[in-house]
């Protein structure tokens, strides 16, 4: 059965990253469920794209995934701290299951130690901030590290994307999608 | 003033493709309006998406944009005889602003005879197609002939985008959000 993939996203997120992320899964027939955190049924990403979600968080929030995602923009530092969104991740993390964040959202990870000890990347401005808090920091442009990937930018988002089909369904799928995109050409 | 910008969404877009136009053309400070051509308050892209337009397509249908961007996608082939969409896009090549496509949505502009014997590119499978309406075909990521604008696919959206900045905004800003997005580094 095809993986479920829970994607959080909430009021600035970085939309190019959410949508590029959503859209590489499900071609990868992947089960990919968008869950607005503020419990609306639209959230307003950073520049303005307003996307409907597919299910209310707390509808979801009991549920276990087989991956979850964070896209980065300003509004993930301010979600940093919501208790609901760190529970369910940290449940996520101690049942094994894969995180992913990018841009922004590896500052989640870091400052709730998901990860601990482990490599991250993140959007360059929060180098600093990830590596006080004990962690190796990498600048490539995707890091997998035990079930934690991280990435930068809207510019390294379909590497991220392709990375996540990798790891969920498999390299001959992810080099197909990448070629079906003109990802590589 | 910056220059305002129309970018048609319908059901089955290419979501990733209309994001990162959008996303790219309002970091620079362009007045993109995303437009729903089928009327409703939002449409469902092919991968399932549903974005909220910010304006119903009749309330803008009378009105003229610096430029015009239609995303590609499944849908972008249905819509390509929708005579609203056809006299919308007619009238902004008499009046000599700017009109971009990308993926299917060139088949738009080639079955119309806009920018007729001019260059345009496509998603690869369109070329036939295309050539036989009488256009040049290039296999560029992107294609700029005169007034009009083409792209091929989710994975060259943002060499589309970042084209379209250098021409309504210029090549500074560009090459600087090129960089801000970490899409060169």
């Amino acid at each position: 059965m095809a993986s479920k993939i829970l994607v959080i996203g909430f009021p600035e997120t970085e939309e190019t990253e959410l949508i590029i992320t959503v859209d590489v899964l499900r071609r990868a027939e992947l089960n990919v469920i968008i869950a607005n955190l503020n419990d609306e049924e639209y959230f307003t990403c950073v520049q303005k794209t307003k996307i409907k979600a597919d299910k209310l968080f707390k509808d979801v929030e009991n549920d276990m995934f087989d991956a979850v995602i964070i896209p980065g923009g300003p509004g993930s530092y301010k979600v940093a701290n919501n208790e609901r969104l760190v529970n369910f991740i940290k449940n996520h993390d101690k049942a094994g299951k894969f995180l992913g964040a990018i841009c922004g959202a590896p500052v989640i990870f870091a400052q709730n130690k998901i990860g601990e000890g482990g490599k991250m990347t993140s959007y360059p401005k929060d180098q600093e901030k990830i590596e006080k808090a004990g962690y190796v920091y990498d600048k490539l442009d995707v890091v997998v590290s035990n079930n934690i990937i991280t990435s930068r930018a809207p510019g390294t988002a379909f590497e991220f994307a392709l990375k996540l089909v990798e790891i969920l369904v498999g390299e001959t799928t992810s080099m197909e999608l990448a070629k079906t995109l003109l990802y590589v050409q």
